[in-house]
């Protein structure tokens, strides 16, 4: 598909990639839009004017009216939006609808329901299991039996580029008598993918896995600010609580599932195989082949690999769902922190320094075993598109601000 | 105070309580109501023709615009009210807007934003501790040095009359050698008290104790659905999910912390001391003589205290922003199990049966473990009130239907 835009073929946001957003700018109030190049498609104003059925929905603060809509819907758009786009003869009708990227701002993209943070990278939980109970087993015994999650805070859910204030908390060492409270002295980050659900369902009715692409709109770059310290003492035996509420950073551009068609991937295999209502065939069980890149400060420091993911998101939907649990529109869930194999795939400080204990070579000649203040974090993202083409899943980016004292 | 209502002086719903809730009727659409005797007081429409402030927002079909109001604005609402309802030149514009509590359909009091469970009370955590940790402390090493919480599913609080499906999911006891997919066979319930969140925070701007109650709406009686064998299997290390995600049930009616100024008490004690952020004065760190009754199938099964908890509400609003996250109106925490150093006043059948191991008799000659479908569960609750009355509590109420086969 070419578009009648002035962009190379193999642009990473061409009509390949179509990913949905909220803009606003001087003079107009903050709407979906779709990025195509360098350019902002205010596609509400756009889809009015064309008689599009979603144009309302696109007019909306937030993509969860469209998400609302549901698969059928989310297809007719894409549709729409292609022929837009790449149709000569629409041109005149929508160049006057497209925004450079500089001029506009970008908000949070949807109001996030509930937001669920999974753990379903093999070697990150190996990893961490290694580093925190080094007497044990790495892996839990029903890690591999089910994609284990627990739910985060969503209103602390926000859009790249939003500073990152450090948290304070409690913190006890084993070999201190009592906790202490300050600043996190063990601020790291999470490598990860959010889903963004759509296609809302009612309570006790689970979502099976062959069913589940159909309520998966798409997918953001999601950075899971952790508290490493905090997170240590507050966590047995209900799991991550203050060490992960403070922050959670999303990129602002929702990548369709639809967009991502050409990254579907087989999993790396899964030994046990399990229950029943987490199988299904490779069109309904898949990976993703998105390369990451996470950088601190102008260096890159590690080159995760999405597709060494254990479980697939339709797998975690379905776990979700399977014990009636409804779903709303804008619920997202997050994979867990993307870590592979090697060293250098590893998504997370905590796994990269070994727990601070190998510190990492910056290329201004610092080292880091985990954030320190004014440090500016940010992963970026691409997958294979149509044709040897690239898709860009763009960026998420924060800066630490130093603790507030009280 | 006395109305000029036809209502006993110690009327548990008399001007001494006036909860919110959100009702609706064959003509009149979901919308803020409070509770005055066996009656509901429109309040919106009353407030509308009163020229009262808050008249708009009580027309709305959630509390969440008037919770997004603050402190001075309830504290405004209350006496508005308790003019209207006990002055007599009052009445003939009041009495229109008075609908029969017989006709009304009540509805959920407020959109979830997000939803904590805390573990605040020692005697519950101590029995869970010894039940399923019989080889170590019975309380985890940080469990008196902060209230332990961790997120919930908030799209899965239901109204009291709900009906609970039976969730299914995976289990696997010690001694099997893989897990099971099926209906959960230890169905519990947790009796507890949850806090209504208003006047919401920034990002990064922690509340302390002393601030927290202006943070506190109000409360409603809570039963923390949990199927025990699900959640056994999957909290290793991230806490509960599933086992708890399928339902909460909240009571139709929140009562005011105004409303509960009598019941106000001293904690238990704290020993040791917690730390600075979770310290403060007998005004902002105090429990809440509230007694409850837990009934299953019409025989009263615990009597319950709330007096017992460890932790101070304000202590568990204080640490949950501690680390800078932001509170929204409509976010819920629950206390937790509600149980005593006595057998009778246990808030759960986990307790009560001790893993099933010890069965209750009802009062039809039945036995329980566990919940089997069918079962009504009631949780009703009351509070002391000025000069010895009482402040009624209402009730949450569900019933157990049978799992879903797909």
């Amino acid at each position: 598909m070419t578009t009648w835009l002035d962009l190379p073929a193999d642009h990473p946001y061409g009509v390949d990639n179509l990913p949905y957003g909220v803009f606003s700018t001087a003079d107009r109030t903050p709407r979906v839009g779709v990025r195509i190049g360098d350019w902002v498609l205010d596609a509400g104003a756009a889809a009015e004017l064309g008689g599009m059925e979603s144009g309302e929905v696109w007019l909306q603060p937030s993509l969860n009216a469209f998400l609302a809509e549901g698969r059928d819907a989310w297809t007719a758009g894409r549709a729409w939006l292609v022929e837009q786009l790449t149709n000569e003869a629409r041109r005149d009708s929508i160049e006057p609808h497209l925004v450079p990227l500089d001029q506009v701002r970008m908000h949070l993209p949807f109001e996030v329901a509930d937001y669920v943070d999974f753990y379903a990278g093999e070697h990150h939980a190996t990893n961490v299991g290694k580093i925190f109970r080094p007497d044990g087993d790495a892996l839990t015994p029903n890690w591999k039996h089910l994609p284990i999650g627990y739910h985060g805070r969503s209103g602390t859910v926000v859009v790249s580029g939003t500073d990152i204030v450090r948290p304070q908390g409690q913190r006890k060492a084993p070999s201190e008598p009592a906790p202490t409270f300050g600043p996190s002295i063990r601020l790291d980050i999470e490598a990860e993918l959010g889903f963004v659900v759509g296609g809302a369902t009612a309570l006790g009715e689970p979502v099976g896995v062959a069913e589940a692409a159909d309520h998966l709109f798409g997918v953001t770059l999601l950075n899971d600010w952790s508290a490493r310290d905090i997170q240590a003492w507050e966590y047995v035996p209900l799991g991550p609580f203050l060490g992960k509420s403070f922050a959670t950073s999303v990129s602002p551009w929702v990548v369709t599932l639809d967009a991502l068609e050409a990254a579907r991937v087989p999993l790396p295999g899964q030994d046990p195989q399990p229950l029943p209502y987490l199988r299904g065939d490779e069109r309904s069980v898949f990976g993703l082949d998105i390369h990451y890149e996470v950088v601190i400060n102008g260096t890159v420091v590690a080159r995760p690999e999405y597709r060494d993911m254990y479980w697939s998101p339709t797998q975690m939907l379905a776990h979700l769902t399977v014990n009636g649990a409804s779903l709303r529109n804008g619920d997202l869930f997050a994979s867990g922190t993307i870590s592979g194999p090697q060293k250098e795939t590893r998504g997370s400080l905590l796994e990269l320094t070994w727990n601070g204990t190998e510190p990492l070579s910056l290329d201004d000649g610092t080292t880091r075993g985990f954030l320190e203040d004014g440090d500016v974090v940010t992963l970026r993202a691409w997958a294979p598109g149509p044709g040897g083409s690239r898709v860009g899943l763009d960026e998420v980016t924060g800066t630490i601000q130093p603790a507030r004292q009280r």
